[in-house]
């Protein structure tokens, strides 16, 4: 049975068929966060620390830490980006207990990362590159950790899922060579666009039924880029992510928090109401009006793709007698995101005797 | 190509492993809804008009018409089935133009209705009971018409999914026989509540992708079964279709219509609202308070698990190019039942280059 382990100092999260979904925190990572990286370049930590609670909070069993930004004061990652990845780890394990996935393109970085990081993280990223194979293996090796594998390699991404079959073997194969278990392996993929290919979908359920049987490694994915470009992105996320899990998928790489609602979208609804002839008491706090208004939450809380997740575990039998199914619906601060049972009459389908 | 075709006078339904998922509107039945039994004792269709209607709006591409009541005034469904078949065969096909699927227990319902229906329904059911398979068999060859065939038998229901395998493959045998090919088989291989069995989804999923490749046939579930006495039905419901329709299930027997707020949500929500020290414009109807207030629609819509069809459709490339579900998120009328693209960043997960 392919297990792979991943842990902190106090706490072991697990990849395999039979776990329930190992959900690994995105949100860590200033990459298109032009606010995060200025912040970062002050050193101002507030919402890496907000980040790393809220998705902890919202169901992240792992939070992937990336700390690949280009400060204006010195555009060289190689001597910026390690101590950085050096001071957000150290701050992330001393603010939560989960798990880290160390996540750069920076040598220097990921060896920083892991002397920070207590316990087993897992290391975010090997590919099929002949030099990122002969950099990272050898850290994969000495500080026995699990590494995710994404299958790419010097002629890019191929959009054959056969391609890419082939290259995940390949860094199986290599990491062999260094002595690195399969089960310390976990396959990327690779999600495309349903948008921009058809077949996307379809080419990640087979590949990664082929990587759990043919090579008996544990997957993972950036799962909100199936949706990219397209309208409603959730309601695609919450049907890819069931889907996946069906097919053997263990993991994803994404956010598990439904973002709080911002100033912007408060005063909308607020003059929206208003403009309906509404009269709001003038002491009504921020959060009551959400709430009251069906607008979700000044605070951050789990998202839909964590309900989908926690129906999916159950679906999959990664939740017997449906314990955590019955105790998210229940939890008050994450009823409203789990949504209510509604007005379905009760048995579903009547069946003759 | 397993391909199965239900046929209205003017429309088509084609249920096939390349074809959109098809959802079979399961409301028009009086089991269980006492309301609707007695108002169709009274010769009140009213009820099942607005069903027709409203399944049809909210994606249904065939609906199922069940006569099956038991009236005060004559408990013998032998006698009072037939004609009320025949009469709300006719009031549907008049109102809607999709095809529909002919479901009693009561030989006699299932041939008036059959001779009803204008086109191709479908026949719901046989069984692999010997007198069913004796009885439904010939009507199926008398009037070409496809069939659902639940995988049940004269020894009940099995917990064992290979005996409701076998059971599956009986029945496409038997038809054989009759000279039924198996495209015109629907196989129910009976979803069984995942609150009571663990493996349930697990069965399903297996089932359906061996009936797949090995008898050639397309399937069908009563879909709510699933989550029967868990809380947040919907919320499983939304991730065992799309898990279902990765696994290669062709269609189900369900409700796509999110129930219309009735009087009485509606009248708790205005207390509540005025507990909070809202004053609310004494001319405000009921429609605008609900879409002001997050809670639906006074008026039937599509519900969550159309979205979770829809998005599993464009994920099994059975919706190219994403129309249908780009169409589905803009349609006004559905754009709340679809939800908003919400606040998450751009391109999801960005990749290194």
């Amino acid at each position: 049975m392919t297990r792979t382990v991943v842990e902190s100092k106090t706490k072991t999260a697990i990849l395999g068929f039979d776990e329930p979904f190992c959900v690994i925190g995105e949100r860590i990572n200033p990459t298109g966060r032009k606010k995060l990286a200025a912040e970062l370049e002050t050193g101002d930590f507030s919402t890496v620390e907000k980040d790393a609670i809220a998705q902890v909070a919202a169901g992240a069993t792992v939070l992937d830490i990336n700390a690949g930004v280009v400060y204006n004061s010195n555009p060289n990652p190689n001597e910026t980006e390690p101590p950085l990845m050096t001071k957000i780890v150290e701050l992330v394990q001393g603010l939560v207990d989960v798990p880290l996935c160390i996540d750069s393109s920076v040598p220097g970085a990921l060896e920083a990362g892991l002397e920070a990081a207590e316990g087993r993280p897992l290391l975010n990223s090997v590919t099929g590159e002949e030099e990122r194979l002969e950099l990272v293996l050898p850290l994969v090796k000495k500080y026995n950790v699990p590494v995710v594998a994404i299958s790419n390699d010097d002629t890019g991404i191929s959009e054959d899922p056969d391609v890419r079959f082939d290259v995940a073997k390949k860094i199986v194969e290599r990491a062999a060579d260094f002595g690195i278990p399969a089960h310390d392996i976990v396959v990327d993929p690779l999600v495309m666009p349903i948008g921009a290919m058809a077949t996307a979908g379809q080419q990640v359920f087979a590949l990664v039924r082929r990587l759990r049987e043919e090579l008996g490694v544990n997957t993972t994915c950036g799962a909100s880029n199936i949706s990219f470009g397209l309208p409603n992105r959730h309601g695609i996320n919450n049907a890819f992510l069931p889907m996946a899990m069906g097919a053997g998928m263990t993991s994803a790489i994404m956010n598990p928090v439904a973002l709080p609602v911002g100033p912007k979208k408060l005063a909308e609804k607020k003059a929206e109401v208003e403009a309906k002839g509404i009269v709001l008491p003038a002491d009504m706090d921020d959060e009551t009006f959400c709430q009251l208004f069906g607008l979700g939450s000044t605070q951050p809380r789990a998202g839909k793709e964590m309900e989908a997740i926690r129906a999916a575990n159950l679906l999959t039998n990664n939740d017997p007698h449906g314990g955590a199914w019955i105790k998210f619906n229940k939890a008050p601060d994450e009823a409203g995101a789990a949504g209510a049972a509604g007005g379905r009459r009760g048995g579903g389908r009547r069946r003759r005797a």
